[in-house]
């Protein structure tokens, strides 16, 4: 583990009672996000346990100083892009000003809980204006399972251990956690027709990724060497690239997705840093014994040392029919964030290796991070072997692909020894029906 | 013709002298932009002959009322994006009463030229912040130009007749006229080689676009019919979409473009308005004798009796020889925007069918606008055949792709019985070398 400090230690608890054993929000955690109650303005939070502190309000009241409240005061415009703007310097001071607010026994206590909101109260926001949101294709075991579908005898392209595969997605895409989307209507073109028809996506998909925030980036025609890399990653959330297969198999080529995409993508709306993943930090073990040496500019030691993550991840699905019944959401897949074939250092580095510039707030998507097994599978379009073999729910029912009326939950948590685990938050959307079609 | 008013008339002339016969800029155009002069901050113009007219100070001396003033208002944030949101009747309100100001005989005259700007003097910006940029692929002879290097026998790929292929592109890569950039560095393998090397792009290119700026947009989950769409076109320009073929040809399975094209894209900085382009407005007439009807979404009848543009697009080749030696430009390209086979108000139904949101400042290129002869190749990929046949230079030097130093300069007018030519200004750019690779 490296740059483990007393931030993350084991004994460290809040007076925020229900932040002290919290799954996902304990005191070693401190995500940063975007809140508002009721018709209030957009402000800047930390969440800590049910709970969240206005950072505005700590500003206010004093209780913050030198980098923390510059940092502070960068998060002051409704969005998190000044704040990830500055880097890992301030943001790392205001991690440790505000675990010094909210532990045991600081002499502001009555003061900082005043400052605190339910957060079930509060709507979360996307925490920043996203310049630019780009997806990629690092997990190994989704690559070579889609692969499979189509190229049984040779699943993986050429391309793909050299390059880090990726695709500009649509920013305007990106929804919080909870905002419920339409079924979208698109062209595809029916097995066995001659030609397209139009109307609402009959294999809707989910994808399980892990989700990566910008800044402070880099100017036009200056790229980031892989060794710099990691100093301009602001934090991570999960994110569920919402996919229309049906649309993505008719439109794909020459060009790559477009619409088969572009009608949403869900994140979780917290900025989990870097610091509070310190703990979860492993060496990257995605590649395999003979695989090609990457090239030189993708290469870090330190990074190949410990530039991966750790972090288990879950998705759920809860039909109508298990909502109706009570029923607890439907685990279809455990994976983790060691499947990425690239570590997010790579991402970055190839991502800026020509000069193309990287701004605060731009988003990147993972790719979908299966696991090597049918249970770490991480869309249907795996799971379903592309929804020849339905998935039964304990329910009774089935699935090749989304329902109207479902809803897929994630979850993510890093776990490890002599570490207070910490969780993400959920990232979940409901599937509505589509519009009427256009005539 | 449509839409045609007392803006467009033929003896219509202004007391900017150098805007009479202008060949971009004559008070028939009138086309929106974002300059600056020096340090100073920037701010909404409209161009007219070699001079641009300050619409905050018009704002500031009373010269605009009703919803010209509100139009002008919205374009005083240093962006055009708020004035997109507005649509259509602020932004011919605000056109009305410009031709007005500016027309022989305007009784503050005197007034209106103390806040003229000398258009050489002044920097011209990307004139709204762009949320996000999608690439089509729209022109067919290009289309067809580039498969029959691929698949000599089946050029055009099943869906480009029923789709309108696009991709998203890089928002961050967008730059004004005249911001020269570096060649990138990417990764390619070279023929013949079984491993991909890093370096400096071997195969640069140009691509001859059209540029379409979007406003006001849709909100998410609603589709805009296509019958509705032009309504939602807040302007055009022109667009360079800078290309690395090598890396492009190595990167782009199975996801589409990404860093070939992310490194840089040039656009004129004028947006030429709906309403100054009313005259040239063409039937759609790109789809050939037996090829499928569009699906009804994509099909309006207004849109195909003049929905299409009949509108003179040209590149020009100028390198360092040519300029030491000041030889002028030479003209790689004579193409026009009717060869889009696929209208502007098809793309953006197409894009918005799945209820994608465009916002106010988004981009669309057309893709490349190859005429279907040599003489209009929009790219050198095309014009060299993939870099197998140079082109002769008249200075006696040649070309396979790009070279450092050279600069690409497109052009585009409008021409038409009855009005007075407008023309979009230039789109140039001087290609840099390239940065050291990273080792």
């Amino acid at each position: 583990m490296t740059n483990i400090d007393a931030t993350h230690h084991i004994t460290l608890q809040s007076w925020v009672a229900d932040a002290n054993g919290h799954a996902e929000f304990p005191i070693q955690n401190l995500p940063l996000g975007i809140f508002s109650r009721g018709a209030d303005e957009r402000r800047a939070g930390v969440a800590i346990g049910d709970h969240i502190l206005d950072l505005g309000a700590c500003v206010a009241h004093g209780l913050l100083g030198g980098a923390a409240l510059a940092a502070a005061r960068a998060a002051s415009s409704g969005t998190l892009n000044d704040l990830l703007a500055l880097g890992a310097g301030p943001r790392r001071a205001l991690r440790v000003a505000l675990s010094a607010i909210l532990a045991n026994g600081h002499r502001a206590q009555d003061l900082a809980a005043s400052l605190l909101h339910e957060a079930a109260r509060c709507t979360l926001h996307v925490p920043a204006a996203i310049g630019d949101y780009t997806d990629f294709y690092a997990g190994i075991h989704h690559a070579l399972a889609v692969g499979k579908l189509f190229r049984p005898d040779a699943p993986l392209l050429p391309n793909y251990k050299h390059v880090p595969i990726g695709y500009h997605g649509r920013a305007s895409s990106v929804r919080a956690s909870g905002v419920a989307f339409h079924r979208p209507n698109g062209q595809r073109k029916p097995a066995g027709s001659t030609v397209p028809d139009f109307g609402p996506c009959r294999n809707l998909d989910f994808e399980l990724e892990l989700g990566i925030w910008i800044g402070p980036g880099n100017t036009p025609g200056t790229a980031i060497p892989v060794g710099e890399a990691a100093g301009h990653v602001a934090g991570f959330c999960l994110l569920n690239d919402w996919s229309a297969r049906d649309v993505q198999a008719w439109e794909y080529q020459p060009l790559g997705p477009f619409l088969a995409k572009s009608f949403a993508t869900t994140i979780s709306p917290w900025i989990v840093t870097p610091e509070a993943l310190a703990p979860f930090r492993v060496a990257q073990a995605a590649r395999s014994e003979g695989d090609p040496q990457p090239l030189p500019y993708l290469w870090d030691a330190a990074d190949q040392h410990a530039g991966a993550l750790d972090v288990d991840l879950e998705a759920y699905l809860l039909t109508p029919a298990m909502r109706a019944a009570g029923q607890a959401p439907f685990r279809l897949a455990l994976s983790n964030t060691r499947y990425a074939y690239w570590t997010v250092a790579q991402m970055v580095a190839h991502h800026s290796s020509n000069g193309c510039d990287l701004r605060p707030g731009d988003l990147f998507g993972s790719g979908t991070l299966s696991g090597p097994a049918m249970d770490g599978c991480g869309s249907l379009l795996e799971l379903t072997e592309g929804g020849r073999t339905p998935i039964a729910l304990p329910n009774g029912g089935s699935r090749r692909f989304l329902e109207d009326g479902d809803e897929i939950i994630f979850q993510a948590h890093g776990t490890a020894a002599g570490a207070v685990p910490i969780g993400f938050g959920a990232c979940r959307a409901v599937v509505l029906p589509a519009p009427s079609p256009l005539s």
